[in-house]
């Protein structure tokens, strides 16, 4: 993926090899991961009947009032969270009238939901040989999104589910699941291949890699995170070092 | 420390082998680290002269009421992030009328540092032996700090850093540039001991472990973040296992 392509002020936009994320059959390793599963089953929103979207009768929705309203909402979630997810702030941000927002989401919870589903968020694969090219990839998206606002939305999402559980769910089914899936698979080729030992653990490789990262973005400067994506070779390749040799090393001691 | 000490639900009380942080000398390391070096020196607070505290002629404030202001203060920042941090709810909370919290500090963004700059946050030293000893307190204490008010409140800093950059300043000043010299200190001591090889990166196994434990603590159902706190033996000794792995191997490949 080429710097140019995303600067950090401007939102995510899915690049070719991104893999759609499906749910796996639910395997009994989730909740030991600390994974809420208190919550509801995922509703897949997209297949409801759109009830509040399009009233009986009316005119069908302008897509781009759409987008720019979803757009705006993901941006305000982000720089505010929850407490400053406020209909008015959004439609003066995405150029509408409060009418044009309340028409199409009932409620504040119905948007942030909404547009946080319309995110992309799996992770990167494509056709990496080992667990080391795996992590580097993961780790060069990571980066960006970690200084972007997609990051800065889940980070919100995380905080605020305290408030809302929905929003754990969401962080949980959109972020967090598909990303420990992904690299499920990769350890099991890696432990298969001998690269890893057997009873390495996915879970403290995702968060030691990911935490990691999201750390080093959110106590960095704008000029500094800036730095960092436009030239994450040297960085990347050491965190992609200390992270196997984690996993090299403690993985054995189990 | 004992668990019963602090459930998840209460803020973080100092435990008597906390030291106290004293900045130490700058170093030409920090901005290299990705800390925000544009902001303005700090100042501290507490020797300036009160004069926005106490009018001139005015009575002494009452602790008790500065106490309850600033804690309220602190969980409706660990709660809303700055977009809710607002004086009225801070004097619902603290149990006091609005002309209290006005009378004291002249602008959300004064009381929102003096808060902050009045949560404990140097980490546990004591007289770890090891790297590992030292690794293993460190990730303790974090355990409880990032499922508690002060964890959250900190982790607010880091997000609304873009709109403050101020607050950005009180996370390096109070939180990241402690622990990374504490841990700096001890890395130095285990490469004179041998315990971990020269050019072992101190801020990679900082954000590690404490990345790892802060995704783990945001990413677990409530019930599931006090199940950790109450038995963290087996998760934190397997952290510490991957990080000082990582600084084994990590640290030689440079």
């Amino acid at each position: 993926m080429s710097r140019e392509e995303s600067p950090l002020a401007v939102q995510f936009s899915a690049a070719p090899e991104r893999v759609p994320y499906e749910a796996p059959a639910p395997e009994p390793e989730q909740p030991a991961d600390g994974v809420d599963s208190d919550g509801p089953p995922e509703e897949d929103v997209s297949s409801k009947p759109p009830q509040r979207q399009r009233p009986a009768g009316g005119r069908p929705r302008d897509p781009r009032v759409d987008r720019a309203i979803r757009d705006a909402a993901t941006q305000i979630y982000a720089e505010e969270g929850w407490a400053g997810f406020q209909f008015d702030a959004i439609a003066k941000r995405a150029g509408v009238g409060k009418s044009a927002v309340y028409r199409r989401w009932a409620t504040r919870e119905d948007l942030v939901i909404e547009a946080i589903r319309g995110m992309d968020t799996a992770a990167v694969v494509g056709d990496a040989a080992t667990l080391r090219e795996a992590l580097t990839r993961i780790a060069r998206e990571q980066l960006e999104w970690w200084g972007d606002t997609p990051g800065a939305a889940y980070l919100r999402l995380q905080m605020d589910q305290v408030k809302l559980p929905a929003l754990g769910d969401l962080y949980s089914t959109r972020v967090r699941g598909p990303l420990l899936d992904v690299v499920r698979g990769m350890v099991g080729k890696a432990v298969a291949s001998g690269e890893v030992p057997p009873g390495t653990s996915t879970t403290l490789l995702v968060e030691m890699l990911s935490g990691a990262m999201m750390m080093r973005m959110g106590s960095s400067s704008r000029a500094n995170r800036q730095k960092l994506v436009d030239n994450p070779d040297e960085y990347i390749a050491l965190l992609v070092d200390y992270v196997l040799a984690a996993a090299t090393a403690g993985g054995k001691r189990r």
